[in-house]
């Protein structure tokens, strides 16, 4: 039911150090931490020996200690000190170890067969990681299908009325969406051509006179979302193809499973546009916390009630183009997967 | 499992108003709101849409505006404003509304085919509801199965006991009921003949000498208990067949199904005496609150061990005819009733 | 899934009086109270009326009425006033009564066929009630399966890791283990010859010298392991056979399955060394309380992995050999024990 053979954001770059963390992805419990090479280590959360979570075990060096009998764990995952002295570990003693990338300021894990973790698999979210943009973000977890913040994400519309209290804007809906699919990409954009810039866009370009402004929301596979925002002078002549004049940012959302009916959320915004202002990041990450406690509000109850009315269908509206297309490529290739075996999550 | 096409007891008048108020019958998730004229609507708590729960919605006038795309609902359910302005909502998309009807006090819905909703054949409060008689009670929700609370009332030998610290009384044991069945409602009578009136009654009679005293326990089907109680001088001549003379009061106890083990639970009183005393009133529905947190404590615990006790069976003694004949009404009903089809919870 | 036909821990002997004691052992409901003549009762939790707890009732004299309609039941079990007076109970109206004897300062009851319950097959915990030996300890509530814990107790070797703030030695694992079956019980041996006795047991003997030292851990079906611990001075020559000089304890370790994912833990020490100075045994408790905690977390984290990795097998090192013995002989208990009936928890 989740995408296997897929790079999924673990966590932000910052949330991991030599301490173990334990986070549950793709219905995996796994332990993630970095060793004094700061280089991460991602491993199943049980020992290979009687399963107690290896997160709650002792560090020694860049290997773990099992915090019931003493199994000593290297990085690799394999057994090397049995819990009596002298005894040599069986090879086939070993927790298993998930492929693992840092990348674009995120932790990426390769959950699937370890044989196809090709790095150049993973999404190209260059603005979070070039030198003249600015990145930063959080980290929520939410009680609802992945698919359902996907929806959310790839129709704007909502923010009329989950976010009227905040940035919810009526205008949005006069100007018509387009959607279209790219291999397993979908992509909704609306173009605002020769508008007046809203206040948060004119701060941002600190120049008068009308402006282009685009939306446009981008579904990578499995679980990304990527919204390109920004506004350009109308003379510098920015096309849908090509806007990278004028100021520009990108709404990253990378969502990762947890389970049927709950998820990872990791947010961020990076921009191009006062990359130096560090009371301006500040601000951002605290206005979107509180927007996103409205989505929390919304996307939980829909959870709910989804649970709660097995009879009751969604229906999609042309609003829904984006998320129905999505939607459409992860069931092709969960349908295209080999059913699980040789896959699972245990520890050996 | 729950009678289906019949009135129930959706709420209190007083719990009403123009915010829309959630609450789950029969296993259905409804929105319950009114509009300007008074009026009440019920309406499947799911927006026709993406489901989220219509009651987290804006109200816009008499219609409901969904939290999360927009979608404008009429009070008969229909979408009249798709999220995108101009669009025109095809008729099919509609929430499921519910007959409603508002009498004696309280808020009853249909739940079944809507073709078969008759008015006439909500049970017949009328002492709730006539100008000579004064009515005030609560709500209540009661995490165990709606037949518990109807064995409850059936039989009020449990007074002795469960209520020992409040309302019990070891007299009652001493005067043995009758029961009998009238068409689909059971009545359980306990006539007191020339007895001294309590202390409660003699207030209310306010006059000495000797009386007649009546508890009648009616079963009105699906799923309420009316009391019929009261005291009047032997003098009158009261008989169980006609006693509207003294002074007299109804308990009435409507019950509606959450889900297999949980209900709401609609209690009040209404008497013909003090019909004024706003202060008697007010003790009334406090003490009362004293009296059936002692049941809550027993009818939750029942459930419980019920259901940890799957092998074993609830046994009937004579003091249960009431409840018992009750229940064989409830489960005629349920058999006679075709099996569930188009008859779903689905908003549409 | 439990060992049938055999005497369960319920309780210590100080945990109940004259009020009920409600605890659910092998997925059964009981109650437990003490007669005026302290004799124990246990019996089912439920009315056989209408399923109400019995706990909940009112004691009257050694026999217990129910809080709902009143039946009053016997220390027997046995319905010996109904509801309403007059009426004879018919003797089929009972409450199922459990085998019941106390012995060394535990309260034990036969689970299983009542006319099996012999009191000779209760475990023989005589350092529990000897004159000579100081016994106490406490109850603790675990949230997982009983055999986890057997598997720890039947491997000291945690203590090193999982301990390693409170009790925890290296030393221990440098000497071997040896472990061996005796009928249905399991027992592993760890002697100590010709040792510097470390600070806890040099208090106890109170004489200097060179020490024998043993740890010796007993399983005794279905759920009990005591471990038998001391020292005694080399001049003794004592043996694995033959060790009653010196100062000894046993530690008592009595588990009782409440479901398949919990359990009651009764723990407690006897000794035979400055058993007359109470706060030394004040001390014992609030240590072990300490020790407790970590085990607490180890095997409730432990239990809650098991059943997140429902593929991943627990592993059997060396050390585990006394754990895997006392599984094994659980194992074929049950399988011998005949398809349950005729041995419900049923009230009757």
């Amino acid at each position: 039911m989740f995408v296997r053979n897929q790079w999924y954001v673990a966590s932000w770059d910052y949330e991991i150090d030599r301490a173990p963390l334990a986070r549950t992805i793709c219905g995996e419990r796994i332990m993630l931490y970095r060793k004094f090479d700061r280089s991460v280590v991602a491993m199943h959360d049980a020992c290979p020996h009687r399963l107690l979570p290896l997160s709650m075990g002792i560090k020694e060096g860049d290997n773990i200690r099992c915090r019931y009998h003493g199994l000593l764990i290297d990085p690799e995952g394999r057994a090397i000190e049995m819990p009596v002295r002298g005894e040599r570990p069986h090879k086939s003693i070993c927790a298993r170890v998930y492929p693992v990338v840092e990348r674009h300021r995120f932790v990426w894990l390769w959950m699937g067969d370890p044989d196809r973790a090709d790095p150049a698999l993973i999404p190209d979210f260059w603005p979070c990681s070039h030198a003249d943009w600015n990145f930063d973000g959080d980290y929520y977890h939410l009680k609802c299908d992945y698919r359902l913040v996907i929806d959310n994400l790839m129709d704007l519309t909502h923010e009329t009325y989950t976010h009227q209290g905040s940035i919810g804007q009526q205008e949005i809906l006069d100007v018509p969406i387009e959607t279209r699919v790219e291999g397993n990409s979908v992509i909704v954009s609306r173009w605002m051509s020769g508008i007046e810039a809203p206040p948060f866009w004119r701060n941002a370009l600190k120049q008068e006179g009308l402006v282009d402004r685009w939306q446009v929301c981008h579904f990578l596979p499995p679980s990304s979302v990527i919204i390109d925002v920004g506004v350009a002078p109308v003379s510098v002549g920015s096309t849908l193809a090509k806007h990278d004049q004028g100021v520009r940012g990108f709404v990253i959302d990378a969502l990762t499973p947890e389970s049927d009916i709950s998820c990872h959320y990791f947010w961020g915004m990076t921009r191009n546009f006062d990359t130096q202002d560090v009371g301006f990041t500040a601000r951002l990450k605290k206005q979107q916390a509180a927007v996103f406690l409205e989505d929390v509000a919304v996307l939980e109850a829909q959870q709910a009630s989804v649970l709660a009315n097995p009879q009751s269908k969604m229906r999609a509206f042309g609003i829904d183009s984006g998320g129905v297309r999505a939607r459409h490529i992860i069931e092709r290739m969960i349908a295209a997967q080999p059913a699980a075996a040789g896959d699972s999550s245990s520890g050996g």
